[in-house]
C-alpha cells in the first residue's frame, strides 16, 4: 500500500497559499491506519522509549496509539489552558502564526527516554518547544517521528540534533 | 492494578464547582495506559467494528490507540472550524457551557458499524452529538465506551437506547 496516496490535499486551508495535507483520509482506511502505526513504531525499535509526547490535537491522534504500540505512557503536550494542574509552557512559530505548547510539570521524570510523535514536521517550531520543555524537565529526547514531512520547509534543519524520522514526504 | 487510583482529582477546574479528572496521570503510566486500552478493546469484542469515532481533544487519546488495537477505522469528531473538508455539524451541550461538534461527511459509509469512544461521559450530550451525526450518515452505532462515567450527571439515561460500557465510575 501506498500511505502517501491515502493523503488528502486541499489548496489554501487554513489560509490562503498553504496546501493542507489531511491525514483524516488516511485515518479512517483501517489497513492504512494500522500500517502507519506500525510503521511508527517500528521506527522506535530498540530506543527503550518510556513515554511519547503528542502535541495537540492531530499528535494525539498518531502518538497516543504508537505509545500504546510499544508499551510506553502517553504525555499530552497541549494548548494553553487545557492541562489542570501545573505546567511548564513554551511558545513558538508555526507555518502560519504563533502557540504555545504546554505540559504538565511533574509528566516527565529525569532520566526518561522520550519520543515526539506527530502528524506533521513543517517547520519544526512545534516539535522544538516539545524539546525545550522535555529537556527541561530532564527528559531524553531518543527520537522524534512523523507521519508527514514537508520537504521544502526544512523543518529537518532545525531539528538536526536530533533522530528525526519521517514516513511521507511531500 | 486498580485503574481509578491513576486518576487525579481536581476541584474548581476549569471552573468553580467542577471536579474534573485528569487522566494524564493514568496516561503517562504505561502499564495503567495498556490496561485501560486493551479493556475498552474488550468490551467491542464481536461487534465487528469498522470505525471508531473520538471527540476532540481527550476523546483522540483515548479512542485512537482503541482503534488501533481493535483494527478499526479513526474518525475525530473536531471543534468547529478544524477540518478542512465538508462537515455535518451538531450543537450539543456540556457539563458546562454550549459546543459544536463536526465530522467530515464522508467520514462514514452507509452501513458500517461505529463505535463512539471518549474520556468522560458525563451529561451524555457529545456522545449524543456524536450518535446524531453518525446516524445521518447511515452509520450504525454498535457500543459507546467511556473510560469514567460521573455517575450524577445521568448520562446513561440519555444514552438509554445504546450499548453503553464504562471502565471507572465516580
Amino acid at each position: 500500500m501506498e500511505l502517501k496516496d491515502k493523503i488528502r490535499s486541499i489548496p489554501d486551508f487554513p489560509q490562503k497559499g498553504i496546501m493542507f495535507r489531511d491525514i483524516t483520509t488516511l485515518l479512517k482506511d483501517k489497513e492504512a491506519y494500522d500500517e502507519l502505526i506500525t510503521s511508527i513504531a517500528a521506527r522506535l525499535e530498540g530506543l527503550d522509549v518510556d513515554v511519547v509526547v503528542g502535541p495537540e490535537a492531530r499528535g494525539f491522534v498518531i502518538g497516543a496509539p504508537v505509545a500504546y504500540a510499544i508499551h510506553a505512557g502517553f504525555v499530552p503536550a497541549r494548548k494553553p489552558g487545557k492541562l489542570p494542574c501545573k505546567v511548564r509552557k513554551c511558545d513558538y512559530g508555526l507555518e502560519y502564526g504563533t502557540n504555545t505548547l504546554e505540559i504538565h510539570e511533574d509528566a516527565i521524570v529525569k532520566g526518561q527516554k522520550v519520543a515526539i510523535v506527530d502528524d506533521l514536521l513543517a517547520t519544526g517550531g512545534t516539535a522544538l518547544a516539545a524539546i525545550k520543555l522535555i529537556e527541561e524537565m530532564g527528559g531524553e529526547v531518543v527520537a522524534a517521528v512523523f507521519a508527514i514531512e514537508l520537504n521544502d520547509l526544512n523543518g529537518r534543519k532545525v531539528l538536526k540534533d536530533y533522530n528525526v524520522k519521517t514516513i511521507m514526504n511531500f
